[in-house]
């Protein structure tokens, strides 16, 4: 490929509204451009790195008898009002009629599908176990999309989904994926990488995983233990809770706390030593239902974390607005509550046991101390509702936790029989009786695999691509293209290079060599080679790696040779 | 691959609502499945085939110098505002509003896309030429898909979009596009098909041509002259028209006609000998102004394109209703026509100079005989608006003129500047003027290329995939897989063909050799190799080619060798 003719202009200025590196990066090196919000067309560089990121996707899908098929973009309502999924997902459904007034959505995964497909087509345990791939266009409308590729509204997706007669067979292939992402992830050349226990959110199912690149610009919160390895996303984590000492109940008493009503200011107000003696009221709304409100009691040093209550609601909350509510905004507390059935209370386990502890009075300005679980309320049934937090202790070792961020670059889920069952795919057992096969399903996103390895590397020159998915192997950058010794050595080894299989960029433009130098590295082409008249006159050829910025001249009879071992240990060292 | 495991069942039954042989094939050999009107699953066989012909069409536009990008599936309105298109298509583009109430589209090609992408990214007529192209969903919502994959709403479409400074340069590039998509059609094994000029339609631009398989389910009609290779799609075919033979004015003269409406009961009515002495009268509406009448003259034996008329009314027309226009149905005439502003008279090439014709009198039930152009009435401007009809004289050689029919597989465009010019993109020229680049579009559908060849390939017992695109390149039919001889034999085979690059589908299930074969055929599978107790005695295999249906035997050893050579054969054949 000649450069003068690639479609992307480079720029040295960082576009004002790039939120991250791998953002600015590859707009400055002309590798995409907006066309709407959330919504990239991909140049040439970029398509490439897409293709080659596939390419090894699909070869390690295939390595675990994967089956390629193509699903549609558009989906047909009445396939998802078998799983219940086109009422309960929201506005990041697209939902379109067409010309006939049918409805339609746009595939954001398809679970759906992949069931359409198999269902009535396998008919026997003996076609089990089996597993059908697609790497194909989603959309969703994503209410935030942000940072380039990272969180966009249409992407590239693999989606891939099995089906076993049981759960032991469900596991041992989910098994067999988990260990085909983490190649595929080395493959690619990411390196700062890990799985973590992970929420199945509305996929349904129970197992779940999450592939991580670590990343100080991630949304996700990452608990990790340093010492045993346990590893969860914050949604998920868990951690053990030191047990209550036990102490003498004091007296309950009602004191006068006046403005004070976050923990904090009653801390301050009632001149506590810290949070751990007070309890904190939280309250949501059911999604949809402003007049139901879900009241959390958690000790007051701990905070909610809103994925593991949904789950105990088994609803969708949002946060809530007390104003048509009989509750004292900064002064519930369970103590004298007026329980009604529009209230939903949850305790979290940390709850369980509390002694003397200050809770809120049910009435304005007011709190009451020496509140004791167990004499003045009680907590029943509690839940694990609480977030982890740095340096709780972990689960499995009792070690201190870290907390990292994340950018979630796969997921793996064991879905169970909740689309089988919806959707009444039957098959027949070693018995002849019918049963509903046991689902997984496994993604990862092609457009967020390229932005997170620009993310994970690059230097302030530019971008780095890891070999094994650079858009070219070579950028070739002849000094005095236009002198005619140059060109037509040039232009020779552009040739052998080509005709060995390595992928070659020319920078055919008359500029300076600073000039072509600079676009080289911002676009992260691994191998420079420079061909410069004192070079010629030695017969030799300059290389310089990308990452490394390694230098050296190779004779220009062994170019191709020193190339090829250049590229294959590369790809090599990758895995 | 086991066969066991493919998703995908195969059936005797030809299923009751099938088209055409491709699609009853397809279906019955399990390669796909319906999800919606117009909108597929493809299976893993189907979806590998679509593989390889991508693959192909990857190869040569890289050839050519294209540059592989990935515009969006959902446009923002605001880019088909800008070319106009947002209104001037109709319910084919699928329109939806996003989350925020904004306007989307679904792509259905992408002109605009390629043009957002390139301007302002180009700016140097140094840059030109380029072409940008993607192999990508696209959805077109038509009213009547059909015929499985041969007109549907969701395809996989590889577009292409070049640009040029001159009108010269972008016919350059044209011819080589054309070659191109030549080399590309005979690669993925198609035979019959022809290249004609056709019409550019909504696409703007004014040259075009369009790749067609002749076959009897076409939709498309061509015009093809068998002596001088004249080829034409009947939108905008043409032949040559004898010279009217000078006549004696004979005196007009208004007859009675009765329920004489139709050409051919004028004809009977009044014994005439044919009907190229009368004058037909045609009536379209404007779409969307049922006010405007569009009134054709053309000679009786004539039948109206109405392709051409749209060109020269510079407007989508419809068949009219008459209701309320003062016109008389069936006695509609040049001769005291009364012409008023609502009415537009579009007079065939073929009017000019008749002498004595029978035309409409403008009065139920009268006609006038012995009109004469020139005397009586005058088509003082004319147009070619006829279509071209079988033993028509060809334009160029004078010859008969065929009429077959075919199925567009291919289209290429001379687009000229109506996207740079409205979407404003501008380059500066070696004189650091502006110009709106010339563009040149072209594109290939992946899913109706499938069809055809399934279309033209095939033979009673069932599919013949091309050996360049077929799913597998061996079917491997072990006799008897549960001996424990014959397994170990066969899955060595099956590595040692796998090792070498060889695709081959194991049938490992435990059903008669018949039933083997039969899905064998019906898959269509290039070469059927089989392992038998009695051929292992003789150290043999048996090959059979699906096409031919020549049947040897090869010795175990030989058997990779063998299929190399016929896999190269085949794939050489086809250029």
């Amino acid at each position: 490929m000649l450069i003068s003719r690639l479609v992307g202009e480079r720029s040295k200025t960082t576009p004002s509204d790039a939120q991250f590196k791998s953002h600015a990066l590859m707009l400055r090196a002309g590798f995409m451009k907006q066309v709407s919000n959330g919504i990239w067309t991909l140049a040439m560089p970029a398509k490439r790195i897409a293709n080659k990121i596939e390419s090894i996707i699909r070869e390690e899908m295939d390595l675990i008898d994967g089956q390629e098929c193509l699903f549609p973009v558009v989906l047909p309502r009445d396939l998802l009002d078998e799983s219940g999924r086109y009422e309960s997902i929201g506005l990041e459904l697209v939902r379109f009629k067409d010309r006939n007034n049918r409805d339609n959505v746009l595939g954001m995964t398809h679970e759906e599908a992949a069931v359409h497909l198999a269902r009535n087509t396998v008919s026997s345990y003996q076609q089990l176990p089996f597993m059908i791939y697609q790497i194909q266009t989603k959309f969703r409308d994503e209410a935030r999309s942000r940072g380039g590729l990272i969180r966009v509204r249409e992407f590239t997706m693999k989606d891939a989904y099995s089906f076993h007669e049981t759960q032991e067979d469900l596991e041992k292939y989910y098994k067999k994926v988990y260990d085909s992402y983490i190649k595929i992830f080395k493959r690619i050349g990411m390196k700062n990488f890990i799985v973590v226990e992970s929420d199945s959110g509305m996929m349904g199912g129970k197992v779940a995983h999450e592939y991580m690149l670590l990343t100080p610009i991630g949304e996700d919160s990452i608990v990790i233990c340093k010492n045993c390895g346990y590893k969860s996303n914050m949604e998920v984590a868990v951690s053990k809770r030191d047990k209550i000492r036990s102490e003498e109940f004091k007296p309950l008493e009602k004191v006068y706390t006046g403005e004070a009503k976050e923990i904090s200011e009653v801390v301050e107000f009632l001149k506590l030593k810290d949070n751990t003696k007070t309890l904190k009221a939280v309250v949501f709304n059911i999604k949809g239902d402003a007049n139901t409100n879900v009241l959390c009691f958690i000790r007051g040093d701990l905070e909610i974390n809103e994925a593991k209550l949904k789950k105990v609601v088994k609803k969708d909350i949002v946060p809530a607005s007390l104003q048509d509510s009989a509750l004292v905004a900064g002064n519930i507390g369970p103590v004298g509550l007026n329980e009604n059935e529009n209230l939903i209370v949850v305790y979290d386990d940390s709850v369980k046991g509390l002694t003397n502890v200050v809770v809120g009075a049910n009435e304005d300005a007011y709190h009451m101390i020496n509140a004791c679980e167990g004499r003045d309320f009680y907590a029943n049934t509690t839940f694990d509702i609480a977030k982890v937090q740095k340096g709780d202790k972990c689960i499995v070792c009792g070690s201190p936790l870290t907390i990292e961020n994340g950018i979630e670059i796969g997921n793996i889920f064991q879905l169970g029989t909740r689309y089988t069952e919806t959707m009444n795919m039957n098959v027949l057992d070693k018995t002849g009786k019918t049963f509903h096969p046991i689902m997984g399903c496994y993604g990862i996103g092609v457009g967020r695999a390229i932005a997170s390895i620009a993310e994970e590397k690059s230097d302030d020159f530019g971008l780095i691509w890891p070999m094994s998915i650079a858009p070219w192997h070579v950028y070739l950058c002849p000094i005095r293209f236009s002198d005619e010794d140059i060109n037509s050595k040039t232009l020779e080894i552009y040739d052998n290079l080509k005709d060995h299989g390595i992928e070659v960029l020319l920078d055919d433009r008359d500029v300076s060599p600073g000039f072509k130098f600079a676009d080289c590295d911002l676009m992260g082409i691994p191998i420079r080679v420079v061909v410069s008249k004192k070079l010629l006159e030695k017969n030799e050829l300059e290389i310089q790696l990308r990452e490394s910025k390694e230098k050296f001249n190779v004779p220009i009879d062994n170019i191709v040779l020193e190339i090829q071992k250049i590229i294959t240990h590369a790809i090599k060292s990758h895995c």
